[in-house]
């Protein structure tokens, strides 16, 4: 018997309610012996961290569809059960997958020197000796669609679109695009490769990968990210001359179909008829760093929360955790849940997809249609200094299912100041998580989660 | 005719003293010129950070007896041409040159995962096929000291030294020996390769580098330092596992014999005829950075401040800039100089090598034989908020001819918090100079290059 299995037993025992009361919304008992086990979390949960620590050490990065993410699974399912949770289920399907080989860049002339660059997801390879051509810098995404139809011909399009750093990450938003569909554009256009200045906003030499999509009828090319600093430089090249001209070597190859897979487990509740509350967070990592923050802690927190609600006496609903696959590469493991899952109904979900990082704000979908459950929350997670905001929630790549069946949806959101500059590069690694800001997650996501897992009326009217 | 022709000129023409005035030291009025001097570059300076962008951006990576190294002494003759400096000469020597190949590593079991390295100078190659053997662990290099004989045969040994980080940069003084002779020491013992924690402070995928010698004798074996996230993953494992396998692959090579050479240029003072002034830093750089701080920023220093003293009115000593070469790769370039000047007297020699941040102390070898001296030194730079100090000045690779001649010596120390999360690494780029920070040096040098090439006396007295 597991030692959450133990306290599952024991809880049970000590609640001694009668049955009429455990389908019931939570009561003033409970509900401070769950207010206090968040607390206990913020003071001194080790789950999370133990969650990251070992999957980071004991596997490190999980790209999707390699066999590196089907380790993970391995190690995920092993880990759930060991901490009690039931049910613990693979479910594989199919994806395209593309693997990096050799990255290298090398200015030629006028000032020869290496450049720092990754592969972009999905780039093509260039030809085994590399592509030599003269660059053509543009200073944003806008630039480079200003630019005439044909005028990069024979070219290496270069774009140099900074990133702002902000706390809700809407700077991704506005320089994304340069890394999603700014390959496909500078193609449309002529050019033979395509070099971005990393979508990110740290000033070190660990460039950012990601994918990019080359847009139907474009023929995918040669694209790279330069670190910020190896961007910086070639800025400077290309304000001293206006023939810069670089090698560049990118030998990616395409796996074709591989498997992947989602996993999952529970917390069985008092009412399993009940709609179950589906907590998110996603498996692969991209293979740069170890998937720290990108997103193992997301998982982390999402299964210590669950421990803790658990702890604290057995939930009405159903608590369900869902470490997707293949988010990196197109939510692929989202998209295979929510077709799978398609009739079965959810009651609420949340996905830890941000980093380590403090939550700061909780939004619903139902501050209108369930006003007071909506002031519950906000209410409950006061003393973490976590502010209630009437935006509506939706975020969450993996929440497709909930997205499809408009049903409730929480957005914890978190801190994400310093999200980026480790945001798919090689410096996410487990040193970069503060533990005490890990914990303050955990404490919330035990606070919200135990509300809602409690909640016996429907939390989203449609 | 060049700026600072133009300058001097002018500024000789302003003096209009006699020629017996010309030989004592600084009246009250050049005084006050030299200070108003030293006050406009803490201001304004952009001599330095041209210098530094300029070496960064147009040569970058400069490894000691490369080619890259060569095209760096090129571009620094026609800098020092330009900025007006007389007698701009390359003194030429050979070397040994070793370069970097390829570096890889992988965890084989029981946790698969690569694992972020670089060879360390002077690492021996592994076979093509690379090493696959166990990892012993050490905590320190006490510790691997302690080892038995033989005890390490056919293992990688790792040394996990942590460094501390320490504004007068003496952590370096207690980590570096693992890096200097810990691959010496682990080969003595048998080890077939060793990889070390960096020796450095910072939290980044970018590991250190620097040079490594093995004692005569002892034959050299591959030899590479980890990024400091990649030896806490390590220690992990090493924590789980008493059998962690490591694939090690490093290809460096030894070239033989090349060629450096030493860059010098001069002030030239009214009396040529005193012994001069001189100010060193180096050319080189290791060739995973752009060398920005380590030691662009030491080279832009010396040459700007030497450029402010000369514009404030022509000084009575020569100033003499030696860039040197080689310095990373065993103070080839400084041996070379005191060679080759063994018999040329010198003043007092001064060097910047310490990154770009600000100057807090001032040491000199003369506070008590020419007490006068050193403490107008120290009330000349108390108002840039540098503190004196009775400690004896001689640091300063490149200043062994002055070293070997004990003559006068003066230690402008930087404050060295931050120089190792860059020193030696892929991160030592231009973005990391503090441009406030930089002219707060220029300013220092400029005042205490100021009074020390106008000291008409002895500047120390044997």
């Amino acid at each position: 018997m597991t030692k959450l299995s133990l306290l599952l037993a024991s809880a049970a025992a000590l609640l001694a309610a009668p049955l009429s009361a455990q389908t019931s919304s939570l009561n003033a008992a409970d509900g401070d012996r769950l207010a206090s086990m968040a607390d206990k979390a913020l003071e001194s949960d080790s789950i999370a961290w133990d969650f990251v620590e070992g999957l980071t050490t004991e596997v490190g990065p999980r790209q999707s569809g390699t066999e590196a993410e089907q380790r993970a699974r391995d190690w995920a399912k092993k880990w759930l059960t060991a901490q009690g949770f039931a049910h613990v289920t693979e479910e594989p399907f199919m994806m395209d997958t593309w693997v990096r080989g050799e990255e290298k860049a090398q200015v030629l002339s006028p000032f020869p020197q290496p450049l720092t660059l990754v592969a972009l997801g999905n780039s093509a390879a260039t030809p085994a000796e590399g592509i030599k051509a003269q660059v053509v810098g543009f200073d944003s995404y806008a630039a480079l669609a200003d630019a005439p139809e044909g005028s990069l011909k024979g070219k290496i399009a270069f774009i140099n679109h900074h990133m702002k750093r902000t706390q809700d990450g809407s700077g991704y938003g506005f320089a994304g695009p340069v890394r999603w569909t700014g390959p496909s554009l500078a193609a449309s256009k002529g050019a033979i490769a395509v070099v971005i200045r990393s979508v990110g906003t740290d000033s070190h030499r660990t460039p950012h990968t990601g994918g990019t999509t080359f847009a139907e009828g474009v023929k995918p090319i040669p694209a790279a990210a330069l670190s910020n600093p190896d961007a910086d430089n070639l800025v400077r090249m290309l304000e001293r001359s206006d023939d810069v001209k670089l090698h560049l070597l990118l030998t990616p190859r395409n796996l074709g179909q591989t498997r992947s897979g989602n996993v999952t487990g529970e917390i069985v509740g008092r009412d399993p008829s009940l709609p179950p509350v589906l907590l998110a967070c996603h498996l692969d990592s991209w293979d740069l760093g170890t998937g720290a923050i990108d997103d193992g802690a997301g998982c982390a927190i999402a299964a210590a929360a669950a421990s803790h609600v658990a702890e604290a006496g057995q939930p009405l609903r159903t608590i369900r955790v869902l470490f997707a696959g293949a988010e990196e590469t197109g939510v692929w493991g989202g998209k295979a849940y929510a077709k799978a899952h398609a009739d079965e109904p959810f009651a609420v979900g949340l996905e830890s997809d941000f980093g380590a990082d403090r939550i700061w704000q909780l939004r619903t979908n139902f501050s209108d249609s369930n006003a007071e459950l909506h002031k519950k929350l906000v209410r409950a997670v006061e003393r973490f200094s976590v502010e209630g905001s009437n935006r509506e929630a939706g975020s969450g790549e993996d929440l497709t299912v909930i997205n499809q069946q408009k049903t409730g949806h929480v957005d914890l959101a978190q801190d994400g100041t310093h999200y980026f500059d480790l945001h798919h590069t090689p410096d996410d690694t487990l040193d970069k998580i503060d533990p005490a800001q890990l914990r303050q997650n955990v404490a919330v996501w035990t606070q919200v989660v135990g509300i809602l897992s409690n909640e016996a009326g429907p939390i989203k009217t449609q």
